[in-house]
């Protein structure tokens, strides 16, 4: 049959001619590493996006080339997401807090051509300079005034684009080439690449503004970085609906974020619960209120109780949990206001407010068994959490590593729960759930528990080897006044699963954690390994 | 290099799928053709859908092939939409206000196998079955104690899926094939065949949900005819994000929508200007007010100020303007509101709801003068409005008629201004613009214009042939008061440019009309084409 409809290929580059052609006179406002707040219109920012892809094609950019970023969420940033991906390149976004030898890994491994490098990064890449294979050119993100001392052979951005011509003509290519790649910050081996497609950039934009209904009259501020799966997408749904973005810059601490939030009358913030912890805190001590904010998209954890309901009820912010991954683009479930919910007492909201949400339209979730046979959608019955659609990777970049696949399926490394209304529940990720005679135990779930005991200041409960149950939970606790081993587990018993109920409670002075504040559980493991094996029958 | 995003195809199953399941409790509410009010849940639709795939199967019907359906919005109709496109066949939907010889030209043309009838249509079938050529079976929509009589061999809805299991697997296909198929009702020649493809359908609805800013809170009422466009492409879009739908089936006077939208508490309304007007005027004979409608999108048709108005100041309802072809699937252009328009006095920003707004992300506008040129986006040049895009026709069906594509783009036939912000006006018809030495006159302009004059009922301008100009406007008049040709100029004088003034005024008693209320305006320029030819210089 002949094509009847016009074979039009989703582009990055058009979201910001459109932007810049049809909802020209609104802002992205910056605030800038060198101080201060910067403020244009996308058709200022489409201008420059032109005049930058004249000066990285002149600085030898080719088409299917890696060109890095090392950059906080500003304008600049912005300009560089559309022209690399615009000329045909890939915008390779680094996160600056990896370790130096990871990130000289990352860049030789993209083969980056071209650096560009805020300010504040300009120091890491004088310490791996070296060791880089590839680059090219370093370009400081700054003009002329600002650029610093280096043995560096540094380019300055402004002096890059200045006499540049502010025309271009974006080349055509198939939308499924490639348009940015983003490293995961696994916690064991190298990084691994995720190459994102103009297709699977684009259908994530319609799907992000959909699920967050974003319009022309939403202001935006999202905290999670550009170097972060691309700020969750944020900047490609913002051109795509043409709405007022408001980036922070490197002021991620609370007073800074509610004075920019404030100023500029953000109605949805998007980060990740550490930000939003210093945010109230900082709102609390300084008796400040949330008055523009309407909506927090939070991911990348799993936001307490306690926030969902200072948010509401502090801010009247409503918390919109949302869950993905780095080879999820990243949107994989947002849980939205439902009709049950707007009738629900605040209490039994704020309990369904804690699951991570339905899947968006585009993304298939299943969970499956160590056989990956598929497990019933009942909320109960919980299995290893398995995804497909557009935006998902089906690889790592220049990688033979497929374990992570499964007929079709990307494993997401998590375990949950699904139920008949399509709600998904992490119960744990799949390292660290316990699986005791075949039965999986959430270790999420007794430290939780665990917590409510009032002498337990923080839980940890790992699985170990057991000779008859295979594995058994192992609960480690520090406290803040005395208590014992038994009233621990008398205060456990009638709240969990007799099954559930930890082998053995051991208290310790400090317990151990990753950058990102999160539990590192790995080496607990090893150092109790034995503990049920020589202890206990 | 290799791939790194799955290949997910696009698929309209998906939908219905993911409604059923992650939207398995929300409601699909019909007023029925047999009396009465259906009402059931997505959950419930997906398995009749799943049913009425097995009963098609079970007919013979096959991958490619066209079925079709003649009906009202309901939700059987709802079903055929997904199990249809669904076993990949071709949903086509036919208008049964077209003339009987239309539809059996286009049955025909597109060979369909099957035909689903609702009872009201059931006569036109009656009147011309004997000269389709290609229909296996004639199926009536509604269960055995409706059927009619008929000289017709008429199978049951309800029999037919009954016994079917409610089990289907949908079948894969690439993204690019056909999935559902539309007739334009053209004024001359044959109907042209537009068909839609699961690509296209998608993308669609994504645009579609995120220029609504749909929710699964929104209650949505598609007045406008799932024979027409796919409805708009609310029936995709409602399963996309999970929302109420409220169907009214054949009541489409004021009052039947009026219960319906209130006992519904509809939030969303969709249909064109002359339903709306029905609806208005019976709400100020009944002295009622709609209170849970928010917004009304409105197409099809301009909307007059006095229907942006009344909705605003009597029902707090916002007039949302969009513009769509047939051809485009429909969505062209939406005006939302910006952050522009909040800051308006109300009777400021009646005139920018005007416009027919800003284009959807994903279609691309542009006007051209004759010679194909591009004009500046300056919002006062004005010519032919060309648009591209991946949800856009690039041919009719099985035609070798390509007259409205140039370079790839698809020529509306309209002719219209866009300003620097994006925003389009429609100006006139091509066909019906006049082309004065050069210049281009709006007809609709004039007509509007001279509405005002008190004396003047209707006001209709064709452009005539004139030795000089080429073309010159001519004003025919109906009036419900005695007036005259030079109070009507006067009245013109100072409210459009010198030349534009009408070459003259004619007092008609009657002005023609087509099928949808619009005027007729072909026999009027010929039977005019030598007024100015003879009585002017």
């Amino acid at each position: 049959m002949l094509p009847t409809m016009m074979d039009t290929q989703l582009s990055v580059a058009d979201l910001i001619e459109y932007a810049g052609s049809n909802y020209s006179a609104e802002e992205i406002v910056s605030r800038c590493v060198e101080g201060g707040i910067h403020r244009y219109t996308y058709q200022d920012c489409l201008r420059r996006t032109k005049k930058l892809a004249n000066a990285l094609t002149k600085l030898g950019a080719k088409q299917g080339q890696c060109i890095a970023t090392l950059a906080w969420n500003t304008y600049r940033h912005i300009e560089l997401y559309y022209a690399v991906t615009g000329i045909g390149a890939i915008t390779h976004t680094i996160n600056p807090r990896l370790f130096p030898e990871q990130i000289t890994y990352i860049v030789n491994h993209a083969e980056d051509q071209i650096v560009f490098v805020d300010l504040s990064f300009v120091p890491i890449l004088e310490k791996i300079s070296d060791d880089l294979t590839s680059v090219a050119h370093f370009v400081v993100m700054t003009d002329r005034a600002h650029m610093p001392e280096s043995q560096l052979n540094l380019l300055c951005y402004e002096e890059l684009i200045e006499p540049e011509s502010d025309s271009y003509d974006w080349p055509s290519h198939r939308e499924d080439a490639p348009a940015a790649l983003c490293y995961t910050s696994g916690t064991t081996g190298n990084p691994k690449g995720v190459l994102y497609t103009h297709r699977s950039t684009l259908l994530h934009a319609y799907a992000a503004s959909q699920v967050l209904q974003a319009s022309a009259l939403n202001i935006i501020l999202p905290v999670v970085p550009m170097f972060h799966v691309c700020a969750w997408g944020i900047p490609y749904m913002a051109t795509m609906v043409g709405c007022k973005l408001v980036l922070p810059g490197a002021g991620m601490d609370g007073q800074s974020l509610y004075e920019l939030i404030d100023n500029e009358q953000a109605d949805l913030i998007v980060g990740v619960p550490t930000v939003w912890l210093n945010l109230l805190t900082y709102l609390r001590a300084a008796g400040e209120k949330l008055t523009s904010v309407k909506r927090t998209l939070v991911g990348g954890a799993a936001a307490p109780l306690s926030m969902i309901r200072e948010f509401q009820e502090e801010h009247d912010v409503f918390l919109l949990h949302g869950w993905g991954m780095t080879e999820m683009s990243p949107l994989g479930t947002v849980n939205n206001m439902t009709s049950a919910m707007t009738k629900m007492p605040l209490e039994e909201r704020y309990r369904v407010q804690m699951k991570q949400g339905k899947p968006v339209f585009g993304v298939e979730l299943k969970i499956v068994d160590d056989n990956n046979h598929e497990l019933p959608k009942d909320g109960k019955s919980f299995g290893r959490l398995m995804a497909r659609g557009p935006w998902i990777a089906s690889a790592y970049y220049k990688s033979e590593d497929k374990s992570s696949w499964v007929d079709g399926w990307f494993d997401t490394g998590d375990v949950a729960t699904l139920s008949p209304d399509g709600m998904m529940q992490i119960v744990d990720r799949s390292k660290d759930v316990i699986k005791s005679g075949g039965e999986w135990i959430s270790s999420i779930d007794l430290e939780n528990t665990a917590l409510g005991h009032d002498a337990v200041s923080e839980a940890c409960v790992i699985g170990v080897p057991h000779p008859k149950w295979n594995e058994r939970p192992l609960l480690l606790v520090t406290t803040h006044k005395p208590t014992t081993k038994e009233s621990i587990l008398t205060f456990l018993a009638d709240k969990v699963a007799k099954w559930w109920l930890p082998d053995d409670v051991i208290f310790v002075d400090e317990l151990p954690h990753n950058a990102t504040g999160k539990l590192y559980k790995l080496d607990l493991r090893q150092q109790y390994q034995d503990h049920l094996q020589s202890s206990e029958q």
